[in-house]
């Protein structure tokens, strides 16, 4: 996982609710999720990317949360900057985050 | 699946909201919920479970739904009865059925 790489994010209209519930269904990546609640944070310091994990792993991760619209994943110097979509999300499925998190 | 078969259901406080995700995280999972949405029905006129799909395919949306507390499955006669478990969904989540039906 380069750090200087622009990933792809799916529009707020693209976002798929099957896809959403499956990014949070799993206790990592909803620890994750939870995280970013009060505000974006560095991928180095998430502690749900439990350093242990495979990196395989924490990319897969991040990956999946990416790809659904969860979060954003953004280059930020050497390291990545991660945010909850959370407007996008309201928007698309209202009360859902509230409801999970 | 034999229609007298009396299944096992966890209790409200042992429903883990991830389990729950999961469970709606499928189309045809969430499409069966949103069929019992308005009240329980006979797994026999749910259109959700395509008579087109295998056999094995109905049984494990059923079992995945079930397992994860999300709907009940009672034996009726020859068919099965099935309803959303609305009470402790809301109860342990308050706001996801809200927001995902």
């Amino acid at each position: 996982m380069a750090s200087s790489t622009e990933l792809t994010h799916p529009e707020q209209g693209a976002i798929v609710l099957e896809d959403v519930l499956f990014a949070l269904s799993d206790p990592v990546r909803l620890d994750l999720v939870r995280q970013l609640r009060d505000g974006p944070m560095k991928a180095a310091s998430c502690t749900a990317l439990d350093p242990s994990l495979p990196k395989s792993t924490r990319s897969h991760t991040l990956k999946v949360l990416r790809e659904a619209g969860v979060i954003h994943n953004a280059p930020e110097g050497r390291n990545r900057r991660l945010s909850l979509r959370r407007d996008d999300l309201d928007a698309r499925f209202p009360g859902l985050l509230d409801a999970v998190l």
